[in-house]
């Protein structure tokens, strides 16, 4: 039985839809990998009432209490108190954590306040839980078995605090013969065709090694699990992903975190190739993603957003007579569009977008949701077309996906 | 006393962090304007005993109950089956909700399968709430004065139900007097500013209009309540923002539902100017945010995304003495790339933004973080340096928001 996990996040910006929760949802995927059941997910105000019966909830259910939020040197955070309360125990001052917010006020020339020395009084059974990018530090008690943690909900202090040391102390006492994941990263294809595909292969994996399907936006994870983290066992699960890699080979882009715009760059890198792109109805979102990537300077050179017919036009020497006879929508625009780019910038590949994003712009011809994206390298400009659907954002999205992903498979032809 | 809910979420893919749960974020954001105070949000799994459990603790808590998910047309959705155990009821089957799924299939030209059809089959006791987005129903019931909706997990399908069905239901049942709210929007002021300047104006106002401060990134809502929608209220809040405007002018880009980027876009619409953009350190993110607005193409005539530095040379005409003496993020070099992508594409305005987003690239003198915006028009050429923090993806949509502010602000001057 894996260990179970109630996430209580704390605060009432999150109640009334002005904070998006993104804090629970990094934690749920972070426990998952470790093999760890999230049972429940529960978002309260910060009343003394609403923490304390919480508390006294999750712990029937739960051996792991992760809580954030409520942490903050105002009154109007009751976490500790509370902690205090029902723990029956008292605040002690911690001389360490003490000095860390000392250093961190002299650090930015500061004067310490009460208040935020009140920060490092902590429930006598607690130990701190260290917090290099803040003042509030965690605090972990352990009481019959079970681990109960609280966090600051500032997210890159609680990401730091979980990955410094609260994910691996969990891993330590809760994941027993540890566990081992290989994720199959794949992209333009469907779950479904992709399950048809590797089905006979699923069903011969051995019971200790589980697949699951992970769907985000245009692409799928496939992820292989063990839950013995040992020698053998990540062979067997190296074996089995050899096995299935010819027939799926097509659509895989990477492994494990790593994402399809860092996969483009690696192979840019490892070809020693450069990359520029224009970009119509994706409006800068294509370069924003490329650009996204630390050090993409290396192999990206720069983009163009031709938003006017004109500028197509002067900027991209794209003949108007072309414009005109087939609009900016088209195939010869795109091949046009690439092919000026690459030459224009100077890159070894050029990428173009050109679609129609919606809600306005459509006809019966090309309706909202058109989308022709073009590829030119030193061999060949080549160009596809594409139908999405639903609205402007969505289409934005998913144009930007196929152009990377139209980039991976000419690169992979080189 | 305000009317109270629960939100309900079910499915375990929220729970082990595949799915970002933005539907009782948005759900939570609707209540909130019509002055329904959410007290908890609740995610569980896909389980009889979870379902039951849950639905008997929110009725404890709440008067609206709003589920989503859990509601798809295969047997491992039990949300239905529950509700029906819930309300000691049984299913019968809904010939309206069945002759719309029917004619959905009829449309996309596929078949009608006996899976399908009985997703037309509902709690005896409930109302069915349409559905024109997809083929499940919503349920409506109601219980001792309490509301209990259950509504699809689908993003599109959910909202459409809210905002066509449910939300105007409660807001007659639960808001007795109606629901005012003017929200004045700011930008590029710490919330404690704004606080410390409208202290005066804040204190005075009467007790039966609610002040909130709504912060997010890089801005403010100021936002005005009164819990009786009459002529009266209305105009007293008119009355008040007429008031408080002239000392906080200068930070108020627009009102209610207006992003900053829309609000550019009015104002170009209105003073009949057109806009380019040359972004280095943003890497497209500027000029998405800009045609993420719908009919952007109207005062959008496109940008630039000069990656390289022989790129900003060649193609944006800065000349590499310039480049080599000052480095690409100084005042000279994005004075001088406002100016040319202005000139280059013929716009009224142009804008351009050079800085070290990280998590490389920083030195003693800039370090990571360091920004500069350039702002051209047919008046003027100004430059102001930013200093931001912490990460990447921060950095890049701090300099997009600054950026945006900068074109507001020097529109305004116009």
């Amino acid at each position: 039985m894996p260990a179970k996990a109630v996430i209580l996040s704390i605060g009432d910006e999150i109640l009334y839809g002005q904070t998006l929760d993104t804090n629970s949802h990094w934690i749920s995927g972070e426990l998952d990998s470790l093999g760890i059941r999230v049972v429940r997910k529960l978002t309260i105000g910060d009343t003394r009432e609403d923490i304390l019966k919480s508390l006294l909830e999750a712990e029937e259910l739960a051996d792991i209490i992760l809580i954030t939020g409520g942490l903050g040197p105002t009154n109007d955070d009751l976490t500790k108190p509370c902690l205090v309360e029902y723990f029956n125990t008292e605040l002690a001052r911690n001389e360490e954590v003490l000095a860390h917010i000392q250093n961190l006020f002299d650090k930015r020339g500061r004067e310490i306040s009460e208040v935020n020395k009140q920060q490092a009084d902590l429930p006598a059974n607690c130990e701190a839980v260290p917090n290099p990018m803040g003042t509030a530090p965690g605090m972990l008690f352990q009481k019959n078995g079970k681990v109960i943690v609280s966090m600051p909900g500032v997210p890159y202090e609680m990401k730091n605090m979980m990955e410094e040391t609260i994910l691996p102390r969990l891993k330590k006492q809760f994941v027993k013969d540890g566990i081992f994941h290989r994720i199959i990263r794949t992209i333009g294809v469907p779950e479904s065709v992709l399950a048809e595909t590797i089905k006979d292969w699923e069903d011969s994996l051995p019971d200790y090694i589980k697949l699951a399907y992970l769907p985000t936006m245009g692409s799928v994870k496939l992820r292989l699990t063990t839950d013995n983290d040992s020698e053998s066992r990540r062979a067997e699960v190296q074996n089995l992903i050899d096995q299935v890699l010819p027939s799926i080979e097509k659509h895989v882009f990477g492994f494990d975190n790593e994402e399809i715009e860092e996969a483009i760059g690696r192979m840019l890198k490892e070809k020693n190739l450069t990359l520029s792109v224009v970009e119509s109805c994706t409006g800068g979102y294509l370069s924003h993603r490329i650009t996204s990537v630390p050090g993409s300077s290396q192999w990206f050179s720069g983009g163009f957003v031709p938003y006017s017919n004109a500028v197509k036009n002067e900027q991209l020497k794209v003949p108007s007579e072309i414009l005109k006879e087939h609009g900016a929508v088209s195939e010869p625009v795109v091949l046009s569009l690439a092919e000026n780019v690459r030459k224009e910038l100077n890159t070894d590949v050029g990428v173009s977008v050109s679609g129609i994003a919606g809600p306005g712009g459509g006809s019966e011809e090309k309706p909202v949701g058109t989308v022709w994206i073009g590829y030119s390298d030193r061999n060949k400009t080549v160009a596809k077309k594409f139908q999405f659907i639903r609205n402007r954002e969505i289409n934005i999205k998913f144009s930007a996906i196929a152009a990377l992903n139209m980039i991976r498979i000419n690169l992979d032809k080189e």
